[in-house]
């Protein structure tokens, strides 16, 4: 193994100043995988469009690109009446992300005392230090779920690598920095420790087969992609060592909300005593919650996200083409809740905690106590 | 509710003799669901092909065209040579399949000791009664499985329908009659008890997403097309009152090998206290195996399976899309085992069997002794 606190180099990222100092790189994520680009925002109208039409995607990189949407605002124009307008237009891109509140509401609450001349300047640096600090959190989660994997790899003839499945993009491309169910993963990579990935296709989406696949190949990963429903035939098979998520919201005591098709996995893995664990910020937690499946609402999406599939055609054009009889009857729920009961620990920035309300409390007693 | 003792009436036959009395009629499903094309199989070469292609797939389907391909064979020339061949051929065009080799082994040995004069009209005899001996079966499943069906209605407000959740297409069209899993539903339905089927669309080759959802979509059945991540969430949150699934193969112990999946399906059922139910004809039982995890060999399928989606494009024609990046590594295991301890009940032609060797030995003594 090589030198384990070596740190992974992405040779991507997902938002970045550019080089002239003011405008901002993304990576178009609606063209992925087929084609790599990226985009200049040069304006509060850019970082808008690039959020509501999803050209970034994932809560954190959303928090992130609308941090540095206020500061093109702001650049354009430092007077009050911008900075309102340009917080309401971002908030109402995807007005459920709660990253993006937050990061709107920071900046904001950052400049609004600040006269004019000085809140471009100070814009650019508190959007330069959210994005580092969710850099810093995937750090955390990487740091503490490398150990995982380490410990897992003691227990594999040496070479064989340890399988890893995971499910959606819990990915570098949904954050500022390495991911977060991803960051160990690239920890562990870069650390010299063989890893496999199991990368669920993630219906309906297909997050899985477009994005993470495309991340696990351009940073080198071995993996490959499977349908949904193979997990628990890997496990039965002894072809599973652990399993690693993301989560879109975590209830104090340790439900986890995530992608449809999560609490599946959970299943199975306690079936097979496969180790489930989830990667969270703890930004995610919701300290108000108690029962996930009781109290944590799940939306439905659009019926065509089921019926309409998009990919390369032969010609090498983007298609989209219909499975089901036309007008099929679809219910398309987005998330499912996992019971804390089916979750092996939670990675957070700060520490491996049990899911459960006990372990929750003691890695941070101090939001616990407040609830 | 109706009488109990309607029998249903799809309006369409996987299989049939043409009305010019040799000739013979099948649904072209590799068209389904955009187009309904029925085709004439005139002779061996076209029942070869259309086994091969997969015009028609599913065990018991394949058994009835295979036992109709023999009587074409002999309708061409009543030989020993072209018997012999006819075997071999529609043998090769999938040989795993357990009632191909069945169906072949009884049109031989029923023609074979005949003058040559006698065989043609033997031949469409035997191939009708195959035909009719695998509705028979679906006919017993159904019977069987409505009881269950209307012991859950009474247990529901009147009115409520009945949600039963169903994973690939264990349908009317994968036999000659009213289908495994879907004999129940389409005689309940008949007996005017409600019911709503959950589709699982079941990837990666979308059995349930197209022919599932279109077989019960004509004969009326109430039903939606969701994403084989959703079970899980709509059974935690009391949406589902029960699962009925096909199988492939049946171990004495009561372990069913099933469309890859499966398994996952069943874990979600037990966590959630709804019964889960297999509907298989005895004939899919094999007696000899005791662990169905341990000792059915798995099948890996080609990795355009899990890659490429096809469906109807915009223009109206049908087109094939790449979701992931080209040449993605794939893993495609088309099968799973759900162990016998995660089913309620197996739903066969003679009654309803608890899923152990037990509950098996109870109601084929006959079978189970031999073993």
């Amino acid at each position: 193994m090589r030198d384990a606190t070596a740190l992974p180099a992405l040779d991507f990222k997902t938002i970045s100043l550019a080089d002239d100092g003011w405008s901002v790189r993304i990576i178009d994520q609606t063209r992925l995988p087929h084609e790599f680009d990226t985009v200049s925002l040069r304006g509060l109208d850019d970082a808008v469009r690039a959020i509501r039409d999803m050209l970034v995607r994932g809560a954190p990189l959303i928090g992130g690109t609308a941090a540095y949407g206020v500061a093109l605002a702001v650049n354009e124009d430092p007077s009050d009446a911008m900075l309102e307008r340009a917080c309401e237009d971002l908030m109402e891109t995807r007005p459920t992300a709660v990253n993006l509140r937050w990061a709107l509401d920071d900046m904001r609450t950052t400049l609004l005392p600040l006269p004019e001349s000085e809140r471009r300047a100070a814009a650019y640096v508190r959007a330069a230090e959210i994005v580092r600090e969710d850099e810093a959190l995937c750090d955390g989660m990487g740091a503490h779920g490398l150990a995982v994997i380490q410990d897992l790899a003691r227990t594999k003839p040496p070479g064989e690598p340890v399988n890893i499945l995971t499910h959606c993009n819990a990915g570098a491309l949904a954050t500022c920095g390495l991911g977060t169910a991803t960051a160990p993963i690239y920890r562990a990579h870069a650390a010299g420790v063989p890893v496999h990935v199991w990368v669920d296709e993630t219906r309906p989406r297909n997050q899985g087969a477009a994005l993470t696949t495309w991340e696990l190949a351009r940073a080198g990963v071995s993996h490959a992609l499977i349908a949904d429903n193979t997990g628990g035939h890997l496990m039965q098979h002894g072809m599973v060592d652990m399993c690693i998520v993301g989560t879109d919201r975590t209830t104090a005591s340790g439900d986890v909300c995530n992608k449809i098709g999560t609490y599946l996995k959970a299943l199975a893995a306690k079936d097979n005593d496969v180790p489930f664990y989830v990667a969270l910020p703890s930004t995610t937690i919701d300290w108000t919650l108690k029962d996930g499946v009781a109290e944590v609402p799940i939306e439905q999406r659009a019926a065509e996200e089921v019926t309409d599939v998009t990919g390369l055609a032969d010609d090498g054009s983007l298609k989209t083409v219909t499975v089901p009889p036309v007008g099929t009857p679809v219910a398309n729920y987005a998330f499912d809740v996992t019971p804390g009961r089916l979750v092996t620990g939670l990675i957070t920035e700060r520490g491996i905690s049990e899911a459960s309300a006990a372990g929750l409390a003691g890695l941070f007693p101090e939001r616990a106590r407040q609830s």
